[in-house]
């Protein structure tokens, strides 16, 4: 039995981890504002010639493939296997994943050499790399059959051996054999650059926290997340205060209010 | 006769074209955030493994020398071609013409090479690429004599077979035969980093939705920015919250209001 | 006896000094909006083949290796020469020094090679590089001793012959002779992320002013900048806010309220 997300919460900020990103050029600034919101601390590094140095003094590695290059690609290798030699939870965003070869053979490589703890990716993303027929349009994938979403998460999680969560409508997280899910957030999410990213940033800050349960520990990052989306679209303007406003309301989180979301989570089976 | 502005704002919000960016450092996440609340959905990719692949699946495609490299050149020639394959509307952001050779050299090859539909800058670097003497002060430059501004927007316009928009206190845009001009927005605009790499990515989203019309898609562009600016200056309280406020009125621009500064433009000959 | 810093900020505010910045990818946007605040004017440049041609043209650089490559250090190299050539100031933020062997080494080459006019950096950062013992977590440093930050503030300036600023709950500046002391400024500018580097941007724009007196220039900045952080959280509601209502206090400060300040900095001696 986990602990509760608000008692995650309250350590995850106790413990704030030290988080490293290597990641795509539109977001380094909201996602490193979304490690603090989260109770975590950032640091950006990308060069070869230090990732390997920053990935094993940290607590957490992001890899987000956004913006990609072969050299960041290289550099996500690097990083990846020193933060796995010392145990490091790693994070996959595969941002536009299917959408040219570049990114669709990085993703595969990264899967297949670095093995990350947590792969997060919209709709589109995921089910395109569990082998559904998904279409991506750009980077804002979007899937429509429920039961189908449930199965290609599960599958992708058995096939990698990783947490995987598909975020959306619905968030789904699977660890391969269980599917948790909760709906909850709001619409004004996919209205902004980065949220997907941004997301991913809050769950690589948990699992940084939790390592000994990525499962719950990404459920509790994008049940806060999507708790922070909602507080936000409430007194929200538009697109860009909504940003800033999710920052403010994912640092103003109190544990209370995230424990009852917990209860919200339902497990489906297949 | 093309359809109100209006009209066009309402169908480009349902066609949604997906905008490519090769942009600078600075602005990646505001002009992502910039399309996304003019209408249409951004991709960022930069990478000469993919940037043609990703040309090649896109609406329009937007290239900004703000913070240029030789491997960005490179990048943006091809995915320059690929496009203009496909007859998929370009739109070029001189950002500090003139200031180093890099930028000046980049420029003229970008526009001999890759012949973009619209060319959008301020008074400094459109003056000085038409062959004007404005001076130009970093990244900010100004001109002075209207009659001669309105020569080198429709001389560059002519030479270059483009859409020519020098934007400014007044906007000016012409295809070589027409200039139409607007005199709206506010001087809050030009106090924010990046205002006019928005104002680029707002024009390449309604040039992508209207390819038939580039002249009147990007009068229409610099109508709703300016119209956006205004709104957004009327309760901002300095250059931080201005942005966000910016891009707030722009995704909440209605048809009908949009429609009332049609009126305002001008056309003028020499 | 230099002027007061509320003259000194309306004679910034009219030079309008032009402010070349080679920074890392996580602060592009909000420093260059932060030299726009400050009463300057920012161009991001970074390419080695036009970094020379910029820096000859501007009123001062800043150097920041938040997000560090080799090839960037070049850059920079070149850079400061070209400016250091003319006598232009030239600000070096070490972020993260310490931390990797890659900004370790850079930072030593810069010192020698360039000779910056100012080092900005947190506690962490200038104790390590000062010598000191002080931890170094993440980008976040802290250090405790107050007497020992003197004496490290103090040496490090004698040691570079440059004028050093260790900021964080005190600020600390020094020449190596005379020890500038000021203890204003907001816990909330230690929530967001980029708030060293912003400073550093303040300061290039002050000491961009008023080259010939770089201490006092250094002092007015962060004073201006500890003013509007202390004035953002006022009405601040969390970290994503914040940054918007720091920009937008900035550049609303008043000469007259920026003067009060003055008399609060005080002259230690060891």
């Amino acid at each position: 039995m986990p602990p509760s997300f608000g008692t995650m919460l309250a350590r995850l900020r106790e413990k704030r981890p030290l988080i490293h990103h290597i990641t795509n050029d539109v977001v380094t600034h909201i996602t490193a504002n979304a490690t603090l919101a989260a109770g975590a601390s950032p640091i950006m590094a990308k060069a070869l010639e230090e990732v390997e140095e920053v990935a094993r003094q940290v607590d957490g590695l992001v890899l987000n493939i956004g913006t990609l290059t072969p050299a960041q690609v290289e550099a996500m290798k690097a990083a990846g296997k020193a933060a796995k030699e010392r145990g490091i939870p790693i994070v996959l965003d595969p941002v536009g994943y299917g959408f040219t070869a570049l990114r669709t053979q990085a993703t595969h490589e990264l899967l297949s050499e670095v093995k990350p703890t947590v792969i997060r990716g919209n709709q589109g993303e995921i089910g395109l790399l569990a082998g559904g027929k998904a279409a991506v349009k750009g980077v804002e994938g979007r899937g429509d059959d429920p039961q189908e979403m449930d199965r290609l998460t599960i599958e992708l999680a058995k096939r990698e051996q990783a947490v995987v969560a598909m975020t959306g409508p619905e968030d789904r997280i699977s660890d391969g054999e269980r599917l948790l899910v909760l709906k909850r957030g709001h619409p004004a999410m996919a209205t902004i650059t980065g949220s997907g990213c941004m997301a991913t940033a809050v769950v690589a800050s948990w699992v940084a926290a939790f390592p000994e349960d990525p499962l719950w520990a990404t459920a509790g990052a994008l049940a806060a997340f999507s708790l922070a989306g909602e507080k936000a679209a409430a007194h929200s303007r538009g697109l860009g205060s909504f940003t800033a406003e999710l920052l403010d309301a994912l640092a103003a989180l109190t544990p209370e209010e995230l424990d009852s979301l917990e209860a919200e989570i339902h497990e489906r089976s297949l």
